[in-house]
Formats: C-alpha cells, structure tokens, sequence
C-alpha cells in the first residue's frame, strides 16, 4: 500500500527543513519536484529514485505523484510550507484513494522575516501578486484592504515579466494609508544560497531589486527600522 | 563573547523542528523559556542549564535572556515561529549590544493547516483575537476588511475568560461576507500531544471547543469540504 506526503522543505537550505520532512524524504521510495528544489536536498538522495518536473505542469506533476503513490510511498516537494501556495490543495483536489499526509514547513515569509529582524509580530497577511490564477481586480482589492486594516503585508510572487507594474501599483495603494517612513524589505534568497536583502522605506522604495523568487514584506504604521532591524511592535504598550 | 538565538521550535513536538533549531539548542550554554515549553524539547535539554519562567512576564524572561547573552551563548525558545506573535520582536526592541539571530519555525497556523488538508492555499491573514496590546476597535476593523477582501483568516488567540464574546462577534461580522457553507476548523494542539479537530461552517459554528491554545481557520468563499478536508482551491480556473 502506498502514501503520498505533501512535503514543505523551507526555505531551501537543508538546515530549516523539520526533522520529520527530512525523515520522510530519507524514508519513501520516491521523490517528486521541481528540478530546482531537487538540487536543493541533493545529499537526501543518494540512492533514491527521483521524478523531476519543469517549473510548469504542476498538475501533470501532482497527478503523476497520486498515480507512484497507488503503490509506492512518496514524497512530493515545494519549497517553503506545501500548504501555503504549494502543491497541498492541487494534490487533495486530485486524490481519489491514495492516503496523502501534509508536512508543514517554514513559508517563505517567515523566512525572509527572520533575517531582517521581527517584521511579522503583528497581524500580517500573504498576498500573491501573480494573477496567473487570481483575477487582477481581486489582488488590487486586497491590496487596499490589508493596508486599511494596517496589516504588515507579505508579497509572494512580487513580479514577473508580464506585469511589471502591479507591485509598483500596490505600493502606490498602500501610500495612501502609511507614512513615508514605513520600512520595507525585499528579501531574494533567503536562507539558502544568493541570499540578499534590501530596505527601503515607502518614501524611497525602488522595485530594481524584486524579481519572482523575491518576498517583499511591508510594515505597519507601526513599524521601525532600529539600525538595521526592521522591527513591529506587538502591541500599542509596548 | 556571548550570543542570543530566539528559536521557534513549531508546533511543540521534536519532529517538527527545524534541523537548526535542534542545533542551536543543543550547542548554546542556557536555553531560556515558558516552563510548558521547555517540558515539551525536553530531551534535547539534559545536563544543560535552563531558565524557565512564567507565561506573563514576557518582557522580564527577554531582559534576562539578553543579560545572560553577554557572555553566554542563550537560546530563547517560542512555539511556532518566534517572529510571528513570537519573542524576536520584544527581544529585538530590548537589545544592546548582543549579537541577536533568529531561527523561523513552523508557525501555528500552517501547522494547524497541515492537519485539516490544505486551507490556506491562498491569500491569507493572522489575526490575534487577544486585545492585551492591541484595542478592540482595531481588532474588529481588521476582522470585517479581511472579510470584505475574502482572505483566508487564522485567528490566533481566539477565546480567553476575560473576551468570551469576541470571537463569536468575529464570526458574525464574517458572515456578512461569505455563505454558510464556508469551513472553519477549530484545531488544539496541533502536531503535538493532545491534538484535537472540530470542523464545522459558518452555518452550524459554536465556539465550546475554543480555547485560548486553539487556532481557528475560517475558509475564504472558495473553500470546500472534500470528506474531511479543508480545501481552499489555489485559483479560479483550477
């Protein structure tokens, strides 16, 4: 009988995996991902027989997964936690019969958070600018909502050839309810080789450094820059 | 020369550690941190010297842990992420001149998510329900925008003695927004010892399974029930 884990491997670097997903990936027969994330856990697997995919078809690549999982186990990767924009929801919309376990991981914000200080201490959210499955409109929505409601604003996908100037859109909403001084970070490769961070403020922020692998995390109006941390307080008395 | 890591050590459980934050607990001189927290990563903490504390005074058991990293290497511990209604912001805010890093974990919200299917594939939003530091008026407002906007909404906090009405007050503001067949999961203690799951819908919610250690997930107007899976589909054409 066969089992397919949902496996969120983190940031990339073998380090910030959980102990159980590195016990999985060491434990099942076969391993599904993305050539990219394949390199990243290369020393898990030696030995182990691997099904690497293009960056796209993650359907044909959840279905190929579901389909070795009938009798093998499994392991099917994404970066960061498999259930925040990974592969988790595609894999369960897809399950007929297979037993399918999910493995939390650490999700990208989290990640970029941790490098440049304590952005996430307050209420925050995760927006993906990437209209590819999300009407345009509804991001713009958001966008304005979360900065009325002084959110600390994670962007995943923050752009892409194809649409250059929705981030610069979204910043230009959020002036509207943030001071200029409101700090933000974009943070490309975090904890995993190439990492880079830049800070900016919103008065001076320039998207010449975000390309798609980037997080880009907006404060509140709360939110300060103490040398180079970029900290929000928890609460108003504090 | 002496060193403070502030370690999310996730849900609570070992295995859902990160590889680092075993490491970096294992190698400093004193781990400081909340008694119950200590008791659960008690096996990585023999014949080391612990300095356990209360679960108020915060702002005491960060103040001690930075006095003890002048000259000792200190791991202050929180569950889930330390960066997320975590320790990394108070302790940051209080430093000196100690070197100061800080290990992400796996956040209570995507461990949460983990059990229940893949809830949160999609924008998505933490809101602590705790009016401690934060007024009620914001916590309300920020409810009724994440609504109106269809994210998906993690209530950390949800229900203590003093503010029993404040999530069912929640609920009803959601319910302007989204049908009665909207999930939302009620999970204690998820992925450690103790682990509890109540599903229910905006329809038939009752809040006696709540209490302050659960995390509740409210599902956007896309989010379904496939069995018992929570499933929020990534986008409109999928």
């Amino acid at each position: 009988m066969g089992k397919l884990y949902v496996v969120g491997i983190g940031p990339g670097g073998l380090e910030y995996m959980t102990l159980k997903a590195k016990q999985v990936i060491e434990d099942v027969d076969i391993v599904v991902g993305y050539t990219k994330y394949l390199e990243m856990i290369k020393p898990l697997l030696k030995d182990k027989e691997v099904f690497a995919t293009g960056m796209r078809g993650e359907e044909d690549r959840c279905k190929k997964a579901l389909e070795l999982a009938k009798n093998k186990t499994v392991a099917v990767i994404s970066t960061g936690d498999s259930g925040i924009y990974g592969m988790a929801g595609l894999i369960l919309q897809l399950q007929e019969n297979q037993e399918v376990e999910v493995i939390p991981g650490v999700t990208a914000s989290s990640s970029a958070a941790s490098i440049i200080g304590a952005p996430l201490m307050h209420d925050n959210c995760n927006i993906s600018l990437s209209d590819l499955l999300t009407p345009y409109d509804l991001i713009k929505k958001r966008i304005k909502l979360a900065a009325e409601g002084d959110f600390i604003i994670s962007l995943y996908n923050p752009k892409s050839n194809g649409r250059p100037h929705y981030l610069k859109e979204a910043i230009e909403t959020i002036k509207e309810f943030r001071g200029e001084n409101t700090p933000i970070a974009v943070v490309k490769h975090a904890l995993r080789e190439g990492q880079e961070v830049n800070l900016y403020t919103l008065g001076n922020f320039t998207d010449e450094k975000v390309d798609m692998m980037s997080i880009v995390i907006i404060g509140n109006t709360k939110s300060f820059y103490k040398g180079d941390k970029f900290i929000t307080p928890r609460g108003y008395n504090v």
